[in-house]
C-alpha cells in the first residue's frame, strides 16, 4: 500500500494545500526527504502566489494531483546542506523557482535550459525521481539540490524579491534571448500584471525603451493568459519584430499568417529559464534595484487572495509571508 | 479623362491579362514608359507561373483591379539600358521577380530589404510613382529600375531558372535569415508544390539535412498556402526550432500557445527577400545547379494551365515561353 504523504520521507514537513478541485487551500502534514550530498535544506520565509498556483489548485490545467501544495516563488534561510554542496552554507539567504530537478545530460540541460527539459521536475505537483509528488512552497520548509537553488544577493529584498523567481525568470529570459532589451530597442509589453509589471523594469533596466500601446516595435512581451487577439499585436511590430507569449492562454488563438509574412515578423513562446540564468537575473535585478511590487499577506488570508486574484486584484503579486504566519496555522 | 492602357505611356507593348474575377486571361494591348537613366529594357522570353498569380486573377484576396495581368517570374534577354545602367548590358540575361519599386531609405531598403519597405511597389497590380496600374511577365517586353533587375549567371537556364525569382527566393531568404540551413541542421519543408519542392534542393545544397514527415527538427519551411492545422507541426520541432510560414492561407490558424512556451519554439512569417539576397540566391543556385523542376507551356495554354494550377496538377511549376508563343496570339 503506498504510504500517506507524512509518512513517505525521514523529515515531517508542514504547509497549505488544496485537497480537490474546488482549490480552496487548508493546513497540510506531509514530509520531505533528508538532505542529501548534493542538497540544500531551508527554513521558508516568504513565497510568491504565482497565476499557475491558481490554475493547479482547482485543475485548470487539467494535471492536477491532489492533494496539492502549491508555491514556486520560494525564499528562506539555508538550514542545512549537503557533504558536496559548496554554493551556500547555514545562514544564506537562497531562493527556489519553478524547477527543482531534470536530466542534467541532454543537449537542453548541458545547455543551461533545464526548463527545457524533457524530463524536467517542477516544484510541485509533480513526481520526483523516487516516484513521489513534490510539494511547493507554501510550507515550513524547502530542501533541493543545490542546481535548483538561487543564491539571494545581500541586497535583494526576500519578499519583493520572491516574486522573480517565476515571473522574473519568465520575462527576463525572453528579453535576453530574443535580443528585445537592448539600448536603442522600442518594446511593449501587454498585460500589467505579475509578468508584466515586472517585464517593464527589466526592459528598462537593460536599456529599451518600453511602451504599453502604440508605436512601431522591435518586440512585444505578451504576459496575458487569457484567450486574446493577436492581430492588434502584431501590427504594432515593425520589420523583423517579434512577439513572445509568455502567457498561456487554455485555448488556441488565431493567428493570421499574411501579417507575419509582410515584415518577417516572429511569434515565438519562452517558458521561465534555466538555473544559470536564473541565478543572473536575480544578480541583475539586485544590482539594478528591480523586485516585485507586491502585498504581503499572512498564511490564513490565501483562499482569499486567490479569490482576489482570480478577479486580478492585486498590485500586483502576493506574497505569503510564510516565516511568520505559518506555524500559528497549525492543527 | 484617364487614359487608357494602351495611351499611359509611349511605347506600345502587349500581353495577357485577366479582365474580370473569372480570372480568364486573354490578349491585351497596353503601354510601357520609355527606358530612364536607371531602367533596364528586356524582352520577356520566359515567365513562370505562381500560384499568386492564380489568386490575383480571381481576386482572391480583395485587392485586384482589371486589367490584370500576371507574372513575377520574368526572365529575358536585355535590349535597351539607361545612361546611368552599369549592371548589365544589351545581350545579357536577366530576370525581375515580385517587386519593381520601393522607397530606398527607408531602414529596410538601406539595409537591403526592400521587399519590407511598406511604399513598395510589385510587378503587377501595384500603383507605380506615376499613378499607373504595373503589368507582369505575361507581355512581351518589361521595363525596370536596375535595383530590381537580377543577372542571369550564364549556365542558368532561363526557363527553369524563371520560378526561382519568386519561389526560389521566398524559401532561400527563410532559410538563410532564420539559421535553418547549416551543416548539422535538421529541416523540414511542408507542402511539396512550387516553393517546397525548391526549398527542399536549397536546404540540402546549403548543407542541411531535410525531411518531409517525422523526427526531431530544427526548423519547418510551411509552404501550405490553405488553411492547415499547426500542431502537429509545431510538435515536429525540437527545442528553439522554428516553424516558418511563406505560404499564406487567407484565413487565420489556429494557434496554441502552450506548445510554443515548452521549448521556446518560434512561430515567423517571411516573404520574397530583397534584392540583394536575390541576386545571391541565383548566384547560389547556378553554381549548385539549382532550377526548379517545370513544365514549359504555350502562352494560349495559360488558362488551362490555371485550371490544372488550382487542383495542384502540375510537377512543380509552369513557365510560359513568351518569346516563341506570344507574338502568335496577337490579335
Amino acid at each position: 500500500m503506498a504510504k500517506s504523504p507524512e509518512d513517505q520521507h525521514p523529515v515531517k514537513a508542514f504547509g497549505w494545500a488544496a485537497t480537490d478541485s474546488s482549490g480552496h487551500l487548508s493546513p497540510f502534514k506531509f514530509s520531505r526527504r533528508e538532505t542529501g550530498d548534493e542538497d540544500v535544506r531551508f527554513k521558508v520565509l516568504y513565497c510568491g502566489i504565482c497565476h499557475s498556483d491558481l490554475h493547479s489548485i482547482k485543475n485548470e490545467w487539467g494535471n492536477s494531483t491532489y492533494p496539492l501544495l502549491p508555491g514556486h516563488e520560494i525564499v528562506g534561510e539555508v538550514t542545512e546542506v549537503g557533504g558536496k554542496v559548496k554554493k551556500v552554507k547555514v545562514g544564506d539567504k537562497v531562493g527556489v523557482g519553478c524547477l527543482v530537478g531534470a536530466c542534467h545530460s541532454c543537449d537542453s540541460c548541458v545547455n543551461n535550459l533545464e526548463n527545457y527539459c524533457s524530463k524536467l521536475i517542477l516544484t510541485y505537483n509533480s513526481i520526483d525521481t523516487d516516484g513521489t509528488i513534490t510539494y511547493g512552497g507554501y510550507s515550513d520548509h524547502m530542501v533541493a539540490n543545490q542546481r535548483y537553488i538561487v543564491v539571494f544577493p545581500d541586497n535583494m529584498p526576500l519578499d519583493a524579491g520572491a516574486p522573480l523567481l517565476c515571473a522574473g525568470i519568465t520575462v527576463y529570459s525572453p528579453l535576453k534571448y530574443f535580443g528585445l532589451a537592448e539600448p536603442g530597442k522600442h518594446i511593449g509589453v501587454v498585460g500589467l500584471g505579475g509578468l508584466g509589471h515586472v517585464a517593464v523594469k527589466f526592459a528598462k533596466a537593460l536599456g529599451a525603451k518600453v511602451t504599453a500601446a502604440t508605436g512601431t516595435l522591435d518586440g512585444i512581451i505578451d504576459t496575458v493568459s487569457a484567450v486574446h487577439p493577436i492581430l492588434p499585436l502584431i501590427s504594432l511590430l515593425k520589420s523583423n519584430g517579434k512577439l513572445i507569449m509568455v502567457g498561456a492562454p487554455e485555448k488556441p488563438l488565431e493567428l493570421p499568417v499574411f501579417p507575419l509574412i509582410m515584415g518577417r515578423k516572429t511569434m515565438a513562446g519562452s517558458g521561465i529559464g534555466g538555473m544559470k540564468e536564473t541565478q543572473e537575473m536575480i544578480d541583475f535585478a539586485a544590482k539594478h534595484n528591480i523586485t516585485a511590487d507586491i502585498e504581503v499577506i499572512s498564511m490564513d488570508y490565501v483562499n482569499t487572495a486567490m479569490e482576489r486574484l482570480a478577479k486580478a486584484d492585486v498590485r500586483y503579486r502576493f506574497v505569503i509571508d510564510i516565516g511568520k504566519t505559518l506555524v500559528a496555522t497549525k492543527p
